[in-house]
């Protein structure tokens, strides 16, 4: 087989440094500038518009027909690609028959061919972006970094640490000592074991940027990856098992390592293949409720989760109400709040934020950032690169929801509407809900709200509003929380009360740096102390239980 | 607080620098010889002796009164000791109470304690010897070296590991990059988070070996630990949490990070701190039947297993017949077969094991190995030392249902016997029953046997044992596997089967070692692969799940 384990040895050592120092780097570039990439950018599209009424060949064993329904959210047209249907039976075969040789490849060589998977990814990011943006709805440019680089490189971040916890598994030594007056000479033998097959349950909106990582960390320790994208958004994982087939086949190996399972709402599939006795790993993104199904039925199976939860702001008092106006409106309104780190419940002190000497009431805190989201959705081209589209109807059913609560409780300080997406007439679109309601509400917002619902929340005091936040995420879950103050007492009791739930925390992010954002190699996502997932990208943790150590020791 | 961590710096380094080199080290001497111990073996004794007929007394919170009721093996005598009766409530209440400042402590404070704890179990070693050898049957010799030093040891290799994982986790890091024309400036702070209380179940029959290592691991990591042993083996355990919480106390730390709670056969307490909300983590040494039902119940929980399974021993050639059968005889008699790394299934091909040039028939060999074990166990004082004694009345049981079978179908090999132990005329007491069986029997020997119940089978071919013994290993889970051959592809083959299978493997071994020894900081123990167990001692992944990491980011 080829060995790619040289050709990226410096990239995976650089990967190796930073994650241990967790400062920043990048081996990508995630700007989707024509300037940088030339013409890959329109050799992309095209490449997205191949494949649209087409169906999606992979060659698999087990194909009995073809499935799927993706529905655009920019057009709200399918897609009209179908996928392979499949026989379970027929493919999980032919899996056990690709494993022992997989199992067989050195460490060494199996990382080469992920790292190389991870390269074929990158080269084909403008596809995979135009693929990530008419399903997710995300605008092209997040569509672009956040599913096509910042994803590969949490993959990259995954590798790097199967590397480094399979080389502190040496492959064998020599043990001697005496029992009695005789010497004992032992010759052991350790080798790392893969668990077999690997489930990965990918995401309606963030598809790519959880799954990659799941991908490699099982294919590097060993394991047979079967992909199970979400009905609505198939294609960016299809192409990614794509490319990774493709990179295999070309290596010598078997393709079937990493595999497609496709299907539809109608006739979903992944309890099917949770069940499966010979499914040894599960890793999910999705939703709360069936991410506590999965952990409730995974019996003795390896489960990795990332769900969602409650993320919270609290406001205690800033010198800059400007920039914390259009830092954190822009946070609130990013990707029509369909990220699991958005924020969601903004606590205002009733007393009054102060800022500088001066102290806003509540209604002009609000109203400040209510005007600051006004101002960045004003325009309708810079509110699609902000917003993008919603991924499904339901979510604006929650809306809907929600508005029709905020009539009869709390208030409407900022009402949802369509808006006009300037190259997509037809595009499912909404701006932000956001309610104004009291600390005692918690019926209300103590609850995911997944889309453009937000709440603004009167407390009495700002300890009152963080006792109440941590009190949530460690019940509903968070991943993220956001704080501002100038007070460092206040803000070191942040970071305690959210540590202790589990929420990382950001305080006073002020620029141009999306809220959101979280860097692989340096920021840990999802801690796995509240009900917000039980796996961290990445951690070790998320990597050495995927492969097991088993001895032979032989008398010298 | 008291830091021990530069006291106990060197031995560490010891240990860090041998988890990775896997070659012989021991800080710590596990023979019982005066000539090395003094007068620390009389003490021990003294001290023993004078816990007897006594209450235990543990200042705990929530104590209600006092319960347990263990036998010793020995005497067939109540050792008469009364532990606390816990209110559990009041315990998990002042065991949070514990927590905060634990968790503040420094990762290196938390382990200069732990490695503190372990100096102390040392120093205590012979009292804990008579505790085990009167709670469990072990012979002293073994309840020494293996309740003792060899357990210190491996709870010293889990401390390793908790180190070297956490130290993978810098505390903080300054992150840097440009966001459009911005250059964007981070300080970010990572926190170590234990996940709060840890139930360690321990066993009846090695009650020191796993429980040392996970209650450091929990430790280390920042958990509290709640011990609750097999109600048939408490003192061991007990005495375990007495040194504890004395170096907790020492160290200015609350005592109740480390708590005890007994109970009795006819009132089990494992199940209710297993479904207490706030029990996040389970360590759990037994049986397989309760192993699985924790597997099912403790959802979400973090859980580690190691229950039992089916050892067997491959016989294909040899060219040192005597050394062999001395070896492997050893091996089947060594405590009795008590031991969850015990060989239980002998594969004898029918067709002869061949001995250099000359072939053995099946009854040869049979013979061979009886005869051994005959001879040693024909002195009374060897045997003693050997054998020990039957843990509890159950295991009589069993042997005499595995008689009964052999009344009907097989044969009886070597029937088993009470022996006259030569210091304790009441000892309860069994030698070894050796049933010879054919390899279609599966319906009798694929499944444990725990005690001394052995089988002979009679198998067409070495291939053919191999194969049986393998799936009765993935099917039935099984620890240690043992192979004799002359041949090199053949014992190529066993070490893909068993390796398949998950069970380590021994090959050729012949001497004084004991075949089921597993040296700490050397051989991993249970592989994770089959229904033994799911947790290994000690690699990474035993340690680092028992902590999350909680990361807080400020602009600079």
């Amino acid at each position: 087989m080829t060995d790619y384990f040289d050709k990226h040895a410096e990239r995976l050592q650089q990967a190796l440094d930073t994650i241990q120092s967790r400062a920043a780097w990048s081996p990508f570039t995630d700007s989707p500038s024509r300037k940088i990439h030339g013409d890959a950018v329109d050799k992309g599209l095209a490449a997205f518009q191949a494949r649209l009424h087409q169906p999606f060949e992979l060659d698999q064993p087990g194909t009995i027909g073809y499935t799927g329904f993706e529905v655009s959210p920019y057009t709200q047209e399918p897609l009209g690609i179908v996928y392979p249907k499949t026989d379970l039976d027929v493919l999980y075969k032919a899996i056990h028959n690709a494993l022992p040789a997989w199992r067989a490849t050195s460490p060494r060589a199996r990382v080469g061919v992920c790292m190389e998977i991870v390269e074929r990814w990158n080269q084909n990011s403008f596809e995979s972006a135009h693929a990530v943006m008419h399903t997710t709805g995300q605008s092209f440019p997040m569509a672009f970094a956040g599913g096509g680089p910042n994803a590969q490189e949490r993959g990259l971040e995954a590798l790097a640490h199967a590397w480094r916890e399979m080389s502190h598994v040496l492959p064998s030594a020599t043990w001697e000592r005496a029992f009695g007056s005789t010497q004992v000479k032992l010759q052991k033998h350790y080798r790392l074991m893969p668990r077999g097959i690997a489930v990965v349950i990918a995401c309606a909106t963030f598809p790519t940027w959880n799954a990659y990582p799941a991908l490699m960390a099982n294919l590097a320790t060993g394991n047979a990856v079967v992909v199970k994208p979400h009905p609505a958004t198939i294609l960016p994982m299809a192409l990614a098992v794509a490319h990774a087939r493709a990179v295999l086949r070309e290596a010598g190996l078997d393709p079937n390592l990493v595999t497609l399972v496709a299907d539809t709402a109608a006739e979903p599939l992944a309890k099917d293949l949770i069940a499966r006795p010979d499914t040894a790993i599960i890793d999910f993104t999705g939703s709360a409720q069936f991410g506590a199904w999965i952990e409730q039925n995974a019996h003795g199976k390896l489960t990795f989760t990332e769900t969602a939860g409650v993320n919270a702001v609290v406001l205690e008092s800033t010198d800059n109400l400007k920039g914390l106006a259009q830092t954190l409106g822009s946070a609130l309104c990013l990707f029509s709040k369909q990220m699991c780190t958005s924020p969601q419940n903004v606590y205002i002190p009733r007393q009054g934020l102060r800022v500088g000497d001066a102290a806003l009431s509540f209604d002009e805190t609000a109203n400040a950032l209510v005007e600051s989201i006004n101002g960045l959705l004003a325009e309708p081209a810079r509110a699609a690169g902000i917003l993008g589209a919603i991924q499904s109807e339901n979510i604006l059913n929650v809306v809907e929801r929600a508005r029709e609560i905020g009539q009869t409780r709390g208030k409407i300080l900022r009402d949802a509407a369509p808006y006009a997406h300037p190259e997509f007439p037809n595009a499912r679109t909404r701006t932000p809900l956001i309610l104004g309601l009291d600390i005692s509400d918690d019926d209300l917002y103590a609850r995911e709200w997944f889309g453009p619902v937000i709440h603004f929340i009167a407390a009495d005091t700002p300890d009152q509003a963080l006792a109440q936040a941590a009190r949530d995420a460690k019940q509903c879950g968070a991943i993220n929380s956001y704080a501002y103050s100038t007070d460092a007492a206040f803000v070191e009791r942040a970071q305690d009360a959210f540590a202790d739930a589990g929420a990382n925390l950001s305080v006073n992010l002020i620029g141009p740096m999306p809220l959101t954002y979280a860097a692989a190699f340096s920021d840990y996502h999802v801690s796995g102390m509240n009900p917000a997932g039980n796996a961290t990208l990445t951690d070790a943790s998320f990597v050495n239980g995927r492969f097991r150590i088993v001895q032979s020791r032989t008398q010298q």
